[in-house]
């Protein structure tokens, strides 16, 4: 069973529980050869805290000894691992070798024997050369196979491989037909050969190709992606395990692995990322060392680099700072960097499942940052819920707002603010991202005027872009100077921008009061005829309170803003209870992760409000955890 | 007596000595306040291996207790540290609280008497909001004080710390005048407080404008800047040492450093870079402990990480990929990335620093990288060196070269081929940065047709630039189709690139011999009437062997080339050892470190042939350690 417990756009933090056994994801299963363990599985366990592990099943199947043991004792016991136990199927080994002689069944079977937690299809393996038919013949095979493994198997946690060589289309057909299987887990297979080679653009388009189609509740697995340098990237892309042969296959070699890259250990005189097994001071003796005493010492600094790059990633998308951090991988080998612009390709479709408010601020990395889907998720919804109708639209740029705060301050039209992440209406820029975003003096400007004009209503336009205003164009432009009420009309910007345009009016609609900080003058709070209906929060927008959640139900009409919830689920909810999976009947499609909504039941009744985790997709699809959390509820007599 | 050992640009990788003591530099000295020791000296000199500290003498000198048992044991054995001390002189604490009532000469004897290995003169600090009259005041009474100083003090190491607030070319005029002295040590002071505000571009202007003003000899220290995020930039501009009370001071606050940041203890879930102090799982207990042992374990842990840091910035030296290094941290915070755009502005100075050859290939890490020096000097030398007489110069893109192969081999023309690190002649492409540069597909390129066009000498410019070539177009141009001998008009024209134009006529004119590999087909030696002229290396430039050194001798006039040294290293290079500092007399200006070069004795007379490893005003000054690799040296009878 997965459950996603935070997120940072399509990437997630989860928990894969089997019985009594989980892992936290991301995750890096390491890979043990139960015939040459170089460092044991209880190392593993105790020395890295892993729990979980990945072996391969047909390794056990063909040694008789092994077989006999693992049979009478279970996979468990006899590598002496009390964690998580993945089991592969030999595909690799057939895919090599030739012909393995073994029955799919056969070997799904011996998995669950002998106490797999995780069992593989031995699925057709796709080369990146395969020409399409026969890279279509592979998936058919496997999804054949699958489905008959899938009937025969029992109550056990089944991982269907996703194959289809280098063909996007073919690795979004294969993800399509393994996904109506409903199994447990997916891995991507056959990326081995792309990453050794540095194909990671390659990758980009396989991974976006198979996500984009699998059930989002559903822990996805690339296959053989051992090396930490793509870790980041695949994580961004919604990946959640991994699983290492290379700290062994690399130390064997006298090959060091990195975040950034690898290294002979020959060409080290200072070791650029440290570990408690390696660093500088211990390079000679290392070098002088017996082979298989060297091997081990570089398989541990392997692994443990590994792990530390696991530990990185989550870090960041806890922080909410996984973009960023990827701008930054991406510097370290040209070919990340064109994984990064191909990712930026998908923005449309990974657009829904970026959060619109982060913890972390937003960091200008250079040009590249502007790509980001953030960055056009806020300027779409700019468009699409900034529409008034005022006479005048000023266009200025944010270094002159104190030159023109007599103007703003004064004058009914549209302020437009040029910032180097676009153009923003002025009310909106204390709003996350812009206004806790960092830029650097040196940067480019993302220019969505002309998108942002077309979508307000206005008769003239006055760019004051390096000009000046003067009293000659107030007689020009005939303008009233009049004090305005910044806070009423900023709050209803904000209203809008965030619950959708006409939202503002129907919460203002009344007495309004309006409590600020005492110590920064900042507005925390709004009542509306003496009921608490707003609380703004640090990134600029609003908690939504009981009382303006009603006011938003009656304004708008079914599904806009709501979580659809079951019966059971209402009874809870009316409780305080959280909204778990499940229990979800329906969502507002354009809900994004952490958004506030409404929770109702399927009559529309109102129910409570809460800050979702997951957008609609996702939350139909996942099968446990919490979905929407709930804030206050309706006290029904 | 500070020792230049490898180089990438203007960073280096020394050995600063002090009788038997030494440090390898890039270093960080860690900070101790005697009266409140959180990591003892001798931790840090075997737990960290770190061999050198810093510590307060005013501190020391007005407390009776520690000044006496100073005085009687010496500084070493007061702290408890065999390695080298370097004594700071009350200068912030004289900013910060006022007249410390010492004279500057005493606190400077009182150094020298309890045995400091560097003595820091009592500068006057200069904050950032400074006005110019009062830093001005401040570098000229820092001058005085440092006249004094040195003139009162004897035989040891003085440091002169260099003010001059955010006024670049007041930092100038401090550097020159500190300069003038003839110090052993230059810190740049007052600085920390735009470290903490994250005043990175300024901190670069400040950097350059001192560095490009002192001994290239002289070791420099930037005061007080212990965070690991600006260690990459401010070694890249030439900066060897660095003292850090960060570690402790942040682990007060419960703040924990990290190499692309500081977070706080009570933020984190995950550990984004672990450390053998603190890593995930022992964040609960840290957290509950009493403040003492927290503060401990923290300063452990933000020691170690800044040590880390700088260890992983020796690496990128060592292997040539510090620009790249900078290029990526520079993604971790935009003021990083401020600062590279601003380091890029002093490229015209730091040009002839780069070693055009590099033994990590380019990496294109984002449009940034085409603005790194090497590509301009790369750009420089060909449009210097490569003039020739053709009747026709053809533009091709390097994806058509296979199309064009025939076009290419047979007539006789100018090929300028675009690739994304600019226009480049055919003959040159297997040449460093060309043939092991890595670029992304998804990429811009940098565009010197221009400039190179303007350098070479031809009637007729066909640009075949996604056109093609046709029988047509051959009538046209009237071609005359005639295998050419590549190979020597390739060697010709790397031999006129790599050691100046009319080289090529010069060194083969004669009988000349091509021996090829025999598994790779690539040139490797060559042959003018039997004697042993050059040697191809891996990155497609020439090695000088004695007899092609003498020709080169011959055909170019002094100071092309030229290493000159003194009569006494003539006798010794003459046996076969290398050319030192101090025996230096000349140099060609125009050689970069790497170089080939030609060593002479003042009247010109040829001794043999070498690697420099300096620029001329770096080799002028340097006082001890290698200053060309003699590679062969003329057997006089």
């Amino acid at each position: 069973m997965f459950e996603i417990i935070d997120r940072d756009g399509l990437a997630r933090i989860g928990k894969f529980t089997v019985g009594k056994k989980s892992v936290e994801t991301p995750a890096l299963m390491p890979v043990i050869n139960p015939n040459i363990i170089v460092i044991s599985p209880s190392e593993i366990y105790e020395k890295f805290r892993t729990y979980a592990l990945i072996t391969n099943s047909y390794i056990i199947y063909r040694d008789l000894d092994l077989k006999e043991k693992a049979i009478q004792k279970g996979l468990h016991k006899l590598l002496d691992f009390p964690g998580l136990i993945m089991t592969d199927s030999g595909t690799f080994q057939d895919h090599v070798y030739g012909d393995i002689n073994i029955d799919f069944l056969e070997i799904a079977k011996f998995q669950r024997d002998i106490g797999s937690d995780i069992i593989t299809i031995l699925d057709v393996f796709t080369e990146p050369e395969f020409d399409r038919e026969r890279v279509e013949n592979a998936i058919d095979e496997t999804y054949r196979r699958a489905k008959l493994t899938k009937e025969n198997l029992g109550d056990v946690n089944i991982a269907g491989p996703i194959q289809g060589g280098i063909y996007p289309d073919l690795r979004e057909k294969a993800a399509r037909m393994m996904n109506s299987l409903d199994l447990d887990y997916y891995p991507i297979g056959g990326v081995v050969p792309l990453m050794e080679n540095y194909r990671y653009r390659d990758l980009v388009n396989i991974i976006m190709s198979v996500k984009m189609n699998i059930d989002y509740g559903k822990p996805v697995h690339l296959f053989g992606a051992g090396h930490p340098m793509f870790f980041a990237f695949a994580v961004l892309m919604g990946i959640d395990f991994f699983d290492s042969a290379s700290y062994v296959k690399y130390a064997r070699d006298d090959r060091i692995l990195f975040p950034d890259g690898t290294r002979y250990l020959d060409d080290l005189k200072y070791v650029p990322y440290p570990s408690p097994y390696l660093d500088r001071y211990d390079l000679d003796d290392i070098k002088s060392m017996e082979k298989e005493e060297r091997v081990k010492i570089l398989a541990m600094h392997n692994l443990y680099i590994s792990m530390e790059e696991i530990e990185r990633v989550k870090a960041a998308i806890f922080e909410n700072s996984l973009w960023e951090y990827v701008e930054e991988r991406a510097r370290s080998h040209p070919s990340l960097y064109d994984a990064l612009v191909e990712i930026y390709k998908y923005n449309e479709k990974i657009d829904k499942f970026e959060n619109l408010s982060k913890k972390h601020p937003f960091y200008y990395t250079g040009k590249e940052s502007l790509m980001r889907p953030l960055v056009k998720a806020f300027e779409k919804r700019i468009i699409k819920n900034y529409k008034y109708n005022k006479k005048i639209c000023f266009v200025l740029d944010s270094k002159d707002l104190k030159e023109y705060s007599k103007l703003i301050e004064n004058v009914d039209a549209h302020f437009l603010i040029r910032t180097p992440i676009g153009f923003v209406p002025y009310n909106l820029l204390h709003v996350y991202p812009v206004y806790s975003a960092i830029f650097p003096e040196n940067c480019e400007y993302y220019d969505n005027l002309n998108k942002i004009l077309e979508s307000i209503d206005f008769d003239l336009l006055v760019s004051l872009l390096n000009k000046k205003f003067d009293d000659e164009m107030e007689k020009v432009l005939n303008i009233q100077f009049k004090k305005k009420d910044m806070d009423v009309e900023r709050i209803k910007n904000v209203i809008d921008f965030q619950f959708g345009y006409g939202a503002g009016d129907a919460l203002l609609d009344g007495n309004l009061r309006i409590v600020k900080s005492k110590n920064t003058g900042m507005i925390r709070n709004i009542y509306l005829n003496d009921q608490h209906i707003l609380s703004m929060r640090n990134d600029g927008l609003f908690t939504l309170k009981l009382y303006g959640g009603k006011i938003l139900h009656r304004k708008f009409s079914y599904p806009k803003l709501r979580t659809v919830v079951t019966k059971e689920s209402e009874e809870f909810n009316l409780k305080g209870k959280n909204v778990f999976a499940r229990f979800i009947v329906d969502m507002d499609p354009d809900l994004r992760p952490y958004d506030e909504t409404i929770i109702v039941n399927e009559n529309d009744d109102f129910i409570g409000v809460g800050r979702t985790l997951f957008t609609r997709d996702e939350a139909l699809k996942i099968k446990k955890g919490m979905v929407v959390e709930l804030r206050e509820f309706e006290k029904r007599e």
